[in-house]
């Protein structure tokens, strides 16, 4: 993070307000929407109003050099940058603070954290960027452990070495977005994976969480990209072989993908790359309704056209993101190549469109930044950082996204639609608002992506948030859907993964566990209990 | 397999035998290249010559509706159909041979066979089509087990569901190829995935194995195809959620994809299917040199075309199969698509292929199964008939396949050509010839696919062949490739593959299997050894 502060309490850096006129916005705009005058019920708080616990370990010597804590450093680790991590913030309310931050700078500065760590029984949470949103950078891991460390890879940020013909990178897990792609770009490569929190997330937390990226179909998740890793576990070290491809049993990248911390420290990678896009065509186009829309994007899914953009945006959610009127339900599409035009593509999937009745006004060359992709694209970029305007009004404002076939969409989108006004009603007493949009698409169904947002009340707003949570936990898993496309499991989700996933399964990587991190020391709560200990769900999600 | 007996000693089914024609043909050009009349030292064996070891067990009542011991039963389950599995049944060789033969006809009786065999101490071999070439299926598993038994899914072939809407089925494990396209035919579906051992070899098998299909990119492997997978275990049933995509931890499929029946047996599989090719374009170019093909296919690979044929093939296979004169590698290139016209993909291919020097003559329309590629798709799916005719012979044929990054394939083909060339003439005294194509192709690298010959002495073939094989695991790993690209680790890569992956993956694996099989009675010798007892290397490279 070079010196730049982050904000402990909000999206961003420490020096990135939300500009006063773009937060009156924000607020009228709500006031508007909910017919009273909203005020904010708290300010920003500074690092100095926080009583912190004494931290109850200490580093020792031989990481002094690593080690950090002082009160802005264990703010910035005890939570991530969810809803109600935020509310807390503003509540004044962090518990459970990291006793210890520790910055490694090579492999083995991780491993020595990790030695120490399992020696004397300190819990240790892994921390790329700390972008989070469900719970899983959390240190509250509750009283079993000595004491609790955040292992920040920030300081490991560096792209080691590059593969030109095989278009592929050794990147130390701790790069952040921007500097991973300033270091590829003199090579005229990109990894080309941007997900919404891009700018203050990491490579490693990418791979830990499978995380997903801006585009469509395709190449888009992360998982696609590793090519191959070096994870450091307290019980040793892990590299794979850099491979295209390979038959040779399970593959051992898929065990660490997307363990969020829980088997191991990933602490580089080798990322396949793409070239930068030169050819780009798009269109915006209107359907009536949100579901002639989604059966238009299934065709278009299951027709190998691979559009790099292809988000259907409910009419509500594209009137309050300025890319549509709120008459229509709008499907940002666009092709990307950096070989060859995309016009004949275009074409095809237009074709396709217009036989769902999708409308549109004459397609743009090139113009993927502009129009309703454009206006969409700013305010998702805004978004994360409203929030500090939001929370102090006692708004809740959240989303949680899944994936579903298709063949359960229709009836999935209306159940749950309906069930989150039920859950909105009875724990504000108001009427919410749920919207949905199509973050990515496969051939057998689409990832829906619903925000929601109601009035609640400043100072329970934990308790308010918390029992919408639950319910879209139980609502989602209950139709069908998976608890989480890309947000990951964490702390917040693990109700939901544990009806999900087989219990066989769950102990089969308990095992595994017990071989990489025989003590346990590992994010603690997140995915599943060590076997060894019973941690169960701390933090924001805990009763 | 529907009451046609499959031949226990070669390749198809037992009514299937190579033309007396055809076998001559093979004879004679063998015996033009080696410049000497070469005479066959065996016969086909019948089952009866067979002194078979008598059963050490016998299943239990309640399992003898599915179990069968008679001595065709039992040598069709005691090896696969590698080159030394051929040798071995030339020469009557089948020491260890299963006791019993089971075919469940459902999940259930799946987890009775294995709740048998964990209580008695049998072990279990899963078998699908038993195609296997790496020794995966193989009986001989050592003395620590009071028997072995073959648990052949053949009867479990069912498609049971299927959803249109989202492309996709449930099918059985047992479903072998033709029988699953011909249940999915009527729905205009297809699974499209084509193996060269497609006619015999099943959905199951295709997913333990981590089975690679015919087509060069994108959506070929079985990997991707699983949505979700039902599999009995000795320790339980393990479904998971039918999804389209989730971000839900370690993707449980993918811990089973590829485990070659050590951690649990597949019975069913929900697969995502397509809609059957219209659309086809192709073209068969020529390049002076097989490293300036290399390079046209690694700036195909990387374009962003996505051919579903892109094989490169040396001039010397070229030659052998049909597909070229022997003056010229040969690009076999398609493009392949149910919704739209392929034409400008091909048009621009071939610029980039021009770009490397590569020519052609002018590209046929629809014509995928003509010219080259129709030739070298006949030779390559009567090649593994012809082994009969070639193996009495006493000439060593085999394969071997990988996966290697761009940057080192140059040296990584010098390499394993010329130390295979060295290493045949030590084991046999004799020039060896070896060729290679690429199978798929990958934008960090190509899939090299080596194939080789040599004259043996029928009596010696397995030490001859062996040695080899060894030699061939020891290259491929040394220089950076993987020990397998879809053939699967088995018992003949395992030496290559405790190199490639890391032991503590192994470590890791082995605790998952003694969740799921306690008593360690899946596949001993396959993969890794159970933590409970050492297996070791047995079968065909055992020493």
């Amino acid at each position: 993070m070079s010196g730049r502060k982050r904000k402990f309490w909000g999206w961003g850096f420490d020096d990135q307000r939300v500009p006063e006129a773009e937060a009156a916005m924000v607020r009228e705009s709500l006031s508007k929407t909910y017919g009273t005058a909203l005020e904010a019920a708290a300010v920003p708080p500074e690092a100095g109003e926080f009583d912190l616990r004494a931290p109850r370990i200490k580093a020792p010597q031989s990481l002094a050099r690593i080690a950090h804590d002082d009160a802005h450093e264990r703010l910035v680790h005890a939570y991530g940058k969810s809803f109600p991590d935020s509310v807390r913030m503003f509540q004044r309310h962090v518990p459970e603070p990291p006793d210890v931050v520790f910055y490694p700078e090579s492999a083995r500065d991780v491993a020595d954290v990790l030695d120490w760590a399992s020696r004397e029984n300190v819990a240790v949470i892994p921390f790329g960027g700390g972008s989070s949103v469900v719970g899983g950078v959390e240190t509250a891991v509750g009283g079993s452990y000595r004491g609790v460390a955040s292992l920040d890879l920030g300081r490991m940020g560096r792209v080691i070495e590059i593969d030109r013909a095989s278009r592929s990178a050794r990147i130390e897990a701790g790069a952040f977005g921007p500097a991973l792609e300033a270091q590829l770009k003199p090579h005229h490569l990109t990894l080309r994976h941007f997900p919404q929190s891009f700018e203050f997330s990491t490579l490693g937390g990418w791979i830990a969480t499978r995380s997903g990226g801006h585009f469509a179909t395709l190449y888009t998740h992360i998982d696609d990209f590793v090519q191959a890793m070096e994870v450091v576990t307290p019980a040793g070290q892990f590299a794979t072989r850099r491979l295209p491809g390979s038959g040779a049993g399970p593959q051992p990248e898929r065990l660490m993908i997307g363990s969020e911390g829980t088997l191991g420290v990933i602490t580089s990678a080798d990322m396949r790359l793409q070239d930068a896009p030169k050819f780009r065509a798009s269109a915006a186009i209107r359907f009536a309704d949100f579901l002639s829309g989604a059966e238009a994007v299934r065709a278009l899914s299951q027709s190998g056209l691979h559009p790099s953009n292809c988000r259907l945006i409910d009419a509500q959610e594209a009137r309050g993101t300025g890319a549509g009127d709120g008459s229509a339900s709008v499907l940002v599409l666009g092709f990307e190549s950096a070989d060859h035009p995309q016009d004949h593509k275009l074409a095809r999937a237009l074709e396709l469109v217009r036989d769902h009745g999708g409308q549109w006004d004459p397609p743009r060359q090139g113009g993927h930044r502009e129009g309703a992709a454009g206006a969409w694209r700013d305010a998702f970029l805004r978004a994360p950082f409203w929030r500090e305007v939001i929370v102090p009004l006692g708004i809740i404002v959240d989303t949680f996204e899944t994936a579903i076939t298709w063949d359960r969409f229709a009836g999935f989108h209306a159940n749950v639609t309906a069930r989150m006004k039920a859950a909105m009603r009875a724990a504000t007493g108001h009427e919410g608002r749920i919207t949905c949009r199509f973050t990515h698409v496969y051939p057998d169904g689409p990832a829906p992506y619903f925000s929601f947002q109601v009035p609640g009340r400043f100072a329970v707003l934990m308790v308010q948030w918390r029992a919408i949570k639950e319910a879209a936990n139980e609502i989602v898993v209950n139709e069908g859907g998976t608890i989480t496309h890309h947000h990951a499991v964490g702390r917040d989700h693990r109700p939901g993964y544990g009806r999900e996933v087989p219990p066989l399964f769950i102990s089969m990587m308990q095992a595994a566990k017990a071989v990489s991190d025989p003590a346990a020391i590992l994010n603690p709560g997140v995915l599943f209990d060590p076997v060894s200990r019973a941690v169960g769900v701390t933090g924001a999600m805990a009763r």
